[in-house]
């Protein structure tokens, strides 16, 4: 086994190592772009811990990783283009430094090219593969489509609201390590509780993710604390909150996220204050270590040595503490 | 065997039985609103016919014939979001009726539909197919990317033309023939003579298309003759009027390529004289030839009955004559 680190750097290697512009270059130079802006590789680094965790060379996982990874960047791309983003990473966003014409095209390119690095395994496991990836993609789109649909909703609730994140965020998450275990042809139940696994691992992190939003420490958050409060988007908080509010409480918290304001500051205090006082925040914190405590258990019933349930669970709380 | 046309009756009833609109609505809806609109269901018929010309029943040909058409749609979507298109086929386009956000996604959702199509065929017929379609599905988005480079490109050359025609166009036409020849188990050698009689077929077609689109019958084109004229596109008869023009044909053609007229009558005719003074559409009639006879020429060392040949030359002379 390695640190998180090394299958960081293992993968990176690759990443290069696969990297050509070919031709045509207007094709080609935006999925180079946005493959080297970085970021955490998450998704690939699972997919090689866990083919090491069910004892094979994590070699031989790297053509899936690089799939799982390019595909994520390809929903990136098309999703800047939905949201009209003009950052990604820090860095200015394809379809703002060509155009959206390149953004839709160079991302229908990754998308095929995913399917393509499965092509060096052999037809059985490239068929479970390309099997997974397809169903997995699938619900990333799905999980798109709801997240539009709840913008102009009113009345989404908990249950679809994990629908959402789930399809959207923790399938993917559940799909790179599933897809470790594939490779290293574990048995149907292994491969399935690895995938279970992952999936209450992506809901707790995407909740937290939710959480840290508006109570995180702008110091280590990444991303701007208050930015779902500003752009008044339904998070779990919200829904929660609109479900645990008074009367009084609940109008309030729909007249301020009626608005979109130069100076957010006294919003997002006034949104928190509701967030703690309605026990929405109290409720979140439960859901989260709910998930995390499903995936632990999960964690056990897999069969594989107690140390190899340490590091993941050691992963797990890492992930969590936002330390990986 | 069967006709042309019950092998699109025959697809046309498969297609509705496998047309459910799923959740989230407003993804699924899209798609099925494209597949409906009809048009002759070449790509698809042709998967059908040549399962049975190497003698096997069409159905078992069925559900890679949808994931042909399924990726044809897509591509439509997608290059009508990029090409401003208001309709096609006569209707209201995707993203013109929805939005280019619904476009953008529910065309994903499409690419990842036509794989799991295939997923229907075992393990390494399986895998032929989904190599086969993601190395032309690329081809088709690298083709899309020359297009738009011509676009602001003075010296397209003749091979540079050709080569994006067969990638816009012609290899999915050889590819959706191919698919037949990969679930009828033929020889690699049939399977890659009958994918080399399809792309020269689907270049004939194209550029016979350029040269309709200039000197069709406009009662029975189907589209607007003149279109390519008023849209100054550089088809094979431009590139070909340049390379053969008169110094001063040459201008006369440069001017009349740099303006876009409200009445384009003029413009026509004066365009459709060069093409006919410089020898280029002489020079297009006789490509067209040679890209069918090499097609004809290639359908002769196949592993199939004289039956069979006169089959696929009839299908192959029909089309030429837009008969089908």
């Amino acid at each position: 086994m390695h640190s998180i680190q090394q299958y960081q750097d293992f993968f990176s290697t690759y990443l290069h190592s696969e990297s050509e512009i070919k031709e045509p270059k207007n094709l080609y130079e935006p999925i180079q772009y946005i493959l080297k802006l970085g970021g955490k590789r998450m998704r690939p680094v699972l997919t090689l811990l866990i083919a090491e965790i069910f004892n094979i060379d994590y070699k031989k996982a790297l053509p899936a990783a690089l799939a799982v990874e390019v595909f994520h960047n390809f929903s990136l791309i098309h999703d800047d283009i939905m949201d009209n983003a003009p950052l990604r990473r820090g860095q200015i966003t394809v379809h703002e430094k060509w155009n959206t014409n390149t953004g839709i095209l160079s991302g229908d390119a990754m998308l095929i090219l995913a399917y393509q690095y499965f092509e060096q395994y052999e037809p059985i496991i490239f068929q479970e593969l390309a099997k997974l990836f397809s169903k997995t993609a699938l619900e990333v789109c799905e999980g798109q489509q709801y997240d539009v649909d709840f913008e102009t909703r009113e009345d989404v609730s908990i249950p679809e609201y994990l629908k959402m994140i789930e399809f959207k965020t923790a399938v993917l998450v559940a799909a790179a390590m599933k897809m470790g275990a594939i490779i290293a042809e574990t048995s149907d139940d292994d491969r399935n509780l690895i995938y279970e696994f992952g999936l209450n691992l992506g809901l707790a992190f995407q909740l937290q993710d939710d959480y840290l939003d508006a109570f995180g420490d702008p110091k280590t958050f990444g991303k701007q604390v208050g930015g779902d409060i500003i752009e008044n988007k339904k998070t779990y908080l919200f829904i929660k909150a609109i479900e645990y509010a008074t009367i009084e409480e609940k109008q309030n918290l729909l007249q301020l996220f009626s608005v979109r304001l130069e100076d957010n500051l006294d919003k997002i205090d006034a949104v928190k204050e509701i967030f703690n006082t309605s026990g929405a925040s109290k409720a979140t914190q439960i859901a989260i270590k709910n998930f995390t405590s499903q995936a632990f258990e999960t964690l056990e019933k897999i069969n594989i040595s107690q140390d190899k349930k340490e590091i993941l669970k050691k992963f797990g709380k890492n992930l969590m503490n936002r330390n990986v």
